[in-house]
C-alpha cells in the first residue's frame, strides 16, 4: 500500500449513551452497534459514553475479527467513556484530562464524575501518520442560561492547544466526538480557527441522513423532546473534523448520519445519531503549509469573544470562592462560640439553668458539617479560579501572537 | 544570530521552597534569588515551588530588564509553583496536570494541593526551536517504604509521554526540575530511556559545586538532617536534561551547583541547591535521527520494572477502594438501623423505656460523617485505580511496541 496515491478512509463516530442502570435498553443497543459495525466494516470507529468497561470488553470480543485494534481511555471516577476501534494498528496513545469539567456537587449533571478528556491515538496507514483525537465535552443543560459555558470553553481551548502541540509530526489530523456545541457557537469557531481543523459536514460533497447533519433529532425515540422544542429539525453537536498537515490533502467525499431506528429494528443506536464520513487522503507534490493564518483577523475576534466568556466564568467562580470561604469562617465562628459556651458550663457558670445538650449537639454537628462542606467548596472554587485565570492568560498570549505575527501559524 | 554555527545557552534551575507562612526567611531568599539572577544574566531560568503568585509578580518586576519574558503556570488549589523567566520570547505554552498526585487527606504531605504538573514553554532562539519543560514530581517522604512510588512513576511516565508527543517539531528539548528521584531510580531510567533525554550532569565535561552534583545536601542550613542520614554527601534530585531532535547536537560544557550559603550572605537560596548548565547547541550537516532505540533491550526491562511497581500501587489502591466502600456500606446500614429504631419509637413501641435522644443523635451524626467521608474516599480511590490501570495498559502497549519494532523510535 506504501506510496498509493489515494487512501479512502471510512470513519464512524457515535455517542453511545451507554450508562449502566440509567440508559434505556443499553445492552440491546450495544449489541446492535457491535453487529452494525461488523457488517459495515468501517476503518475507524470512535465511540463516546461507553461508560462500562464491560460493554467495551464485549464490543472488543465481538469486533476482534473486523477491528483487531482498539483502545479504551480510563479516567475520572466512572471512566472517560471514550474508546477507539480500528482496522489498523494503534502505535501509541495519550490521554489529556480537561482541567475543568463541571462541579462534583451537581449530581444531577454527572459530567464531573466522567473525567472528561481528549484521547489521542496514533496510527500509520499506508505510510501516512494519523493523529486521531476523540473527545466528549461538557454537556449544555440550558442553552439560554448556560452556566457551564466557561468550562466548555476552557475544554475547547485545551482541546485545541493539545491538538496543536501533539500533532506536529502527523500527516493527517482527525477529531471525532460529541462537542456539545452548535456549529455557530464560539467554542467551535475557536477550535477550528485555532487548530485549522475543517468540518467534514461543511466540506462534504455528498450529504445523507438528517437535515443539516443534525445528530440530536426529535425523531429519535430516546431524545428529550422538550429540550429540542426551539430546534424542530434537531441540533448538530457531534462532529468529524480533519486537516492535513504536511504534504497531504484530505477531502470529505460523503457525510452521512443515521436517522432514528437502525435498519431492521425498532430502536436507534443511541439518543444521538451516528456520524459517518468517507475521507479521501491524497499525497501532494509539495507541503501545503500551516492552514492557520488564513482568517487571522476573524480568529483574533473569536479568541477575544471566548476570552470574554471565560472572564465571566472567572468572576462567577471568584464570587463562589468568596461566599464558600465566608460560610466556612461563619461555621468556624459558631463552633468556637459553642466551645466557649460548653467550657463556661463545665466551669459551673449558669449552673442554675438546664443545659440543652441535645440542641447543642445538633447545632455543633450542623456547624461542623457546614464547615467541612464549605471548606471543600472553597478549595474547589479556588482551583476553578486558577484554571479559568490560566486559560485567560493563555488566550491573551495567543492574541498577542496573532497580532504580532499575523501570517504565521 | 540566524545561521550562527554554535549557540551557547546558560540555564538555571532551582526548587525555591517558597511556601507562604511555612518556608523560613522566604521573602529574603526570593529577593536574593532575584538579585543573583539579575547579576548572573542566565538565558533561561526554571523555578519550582514559587507557590505565591505575589512572589512571582515581584520577581517579574525585578527581572523585567534582564529576563523580559516569563510565564507562571497556574494549577491546583495553591498553584503549580512552576515558572519560567527567559531572555528570549516565549511563543507558546501548555500545561499538563498529572492524573495522580498523592492524597488530599495527607495534609502533612501537601503535594495534592499543589496540582503537580509539567509546563511546556516553546521558544525560538537563533532560529532553533526549543521545547522547554519544567516540572516537579511528588516528593519522597520515606525512601524505605515509599507509598508514593506508584504515583511518582505514573507522573514520570506521563511526563515522558507528554514530552514525546509534544516535542516532535522541536529542534532541542530541555527539561528542568525537581524530579524527587535519585539518578539510579527506576523513574529516572524510565524517563531518560523512553524520551532519549540525556542527563547534563552525566554528560558535562566540567563539573563544579557539590560532590556528585547533589542538590539536597547536609551543608545547607535549611535541609532536614535526619532525612539525609543515610546519604552523608547528600542526594541529587534536581536535574537538567536535554536532547537534540533534528539536525542539531547539544553538549553540556559545564554543570555547576550552588553550595549552601549564597556568595556574600549567610543563607542559601533554598533548601535545594540550584543547578546551572552551560549548553552548546550546534547545527549538524544531516539529521541525527531519533535517539531512542539505542538501548532497547534494557529499556524494555526498565518499562517492565516500572510497570511492576505501578501494579503494586494498583493492588494497594484496589484494597483501599474496597475497604472505604465497605465502610460506607456499614455506615449506611447503621443509619438505616437507627431510622428503623426511631420510627419504632415514634410508633409507640418500647414507650415504657426512656429514649436516649442525645446518644442517638451523636451516633447518627457519627454514622453520617463516616458515610460522607468513606464515600469520598471510595470515589477518590476509584479514580486512582482507573489511572494506575490506564498507565499499566499504556506501559504494556509500549513494551509490545519495543518488542515488535526494536530499532524504531
Amino acid at each position: 500500500m506504501e506510496g498509493e496515491p489515494t487512501l479512502r478512509l471510512r470513519v464512524f463516530d457515535l455517542n453511545c449513551w451507554a450508562i449502566r442502570y440509567l440508559s434505556k435498553r443499553r445492552q440491546e443497543r450495544v449489541r446492535l452497534i457491535g453487529d452494525t459495525l461488523c457488517q459495515e466494516g468501517f476503518d475507524l470507529v470512535l465511540l463516546q459514553e461507553v461508560w462500562s468497561e464491560q460493554d467495551y470488553s464485549d464490543l472488543k470480543v465481538k469486533l476482534a475479527s473486523c477491528y483487531p485494534f482498539s483502545h479504551y481511555f480510563r479516567s475520572g471516577v466512572i471512566g472517560s467513556g471514550l474508546c477507539v476501534f480500528s482496522r489498523f494498528p494503534i502505535l501509541d496513545t495519550l490521554l489529556y484530562q480537561y482541567s475543568l469539567n463541571g462541579y462534583p456537587y451537581m449530581l444531577q449533571h454527572g459530567d464531573w464524575f466522567g473525567g472528561k478528556s481528549v484521547g489521542l491515538v496514533i496510527m500509520k496507514i499506508s505510510g501516512i501518520i494519523f493523529n486521531v483525537y476523540i473527545t466528549h465535552l461538557h454537556a449544555e443543560y440550558c442553552r439560554d442560561k448556560d452556566s457551564y459555558l466557561p468550562h466548555r470553553l476552557v475544554q475547547a481551548w485545551e482541546l485545541a492547544q493539545f491538538i496543536r502541540h501533539t500533532s506536529k509530526a502527523a500527516d493527517v489530523v482527525l477529531l471525532g466526538g460529541d462537542l456539545n456545541m452548535h456549529p455557530e457557537d464560539v467554542g467551535i469557531r475557536l477550535l477550528c480557527g485555532w487548530t485549522g481543523l475543517q468540518d467534514a459536514f461543511v466540506e462534504a460533497t455528498d450529504i445523507k441522513g438528517c437535515k443539516n447533519g443534525c445528530t440530536l433529532v426529535p425523531n429519535n425515540c430516546f431524545t428529550d423532546k422538550s429540550e429540542l422544542l426551539p430546534f424542530p429539525l434537531g441540533i448538530r453537536i457531534d462532529y468529524i473534523l480533519y486537516k492535513a498537515i504536511s504534504s497531504f490533502t484530505v477531502k470529505c467525499e460523503e457525510l452521512k448520519t443515521t436517522m432514528g431506528p437502525a435498519p431492521g429494528t425498532d430502536i436507534p443506536f443511541s439518543d444521538h445519531e451516528a456520524v459517518m464520513a468517507t475521507l479521501h487522503i491524497q499525497r501532494q507534490g509539495q507541503p501545503v503549509g500551516a492552514t492557520l493564518g488564513t482568517a487571522d483577523p476573524a480568529l483574533a475576534d473569536v479568541v477575544t469573544e471566548a476570552r470574554t466568556e471565560v472572564g465571566v466564568g472567572l468572576r462567577a467562580a471568584q464570587r463562589q470562592r468568596y461566599s464558600s470561604g465566608r460560610m466556612a469562617v461563619l461555621a468556624l465562628l459558631l463552633l468556637l462560640l459553642q466551645a466557649v459556651a460548653a467550657l463556661g458550663t463545665l466551669a459551673g457558670l449558669g449552673a442554675d439553668q438546664p443545659f440543652p445538650k441535645l440542641s447543642f449537639c445538633l447545632l455543633a454537628f450542623l456547624a461542623l458539617g457546614v464547615l467541612v462542606l464549605a471548606t471543600g467548596l472553597h478549595l474547589f472554587h479556588t482551583m476553578e479560579v486558577k484554571m479559568l485565570h490560566g486559560t485567560e492568560d493563555q488566550m491573551w498570549m495567543a492574541l498577542r501572537a496573532l497580532q504580532e505575527r499575523p501570517s504565521e501559524g
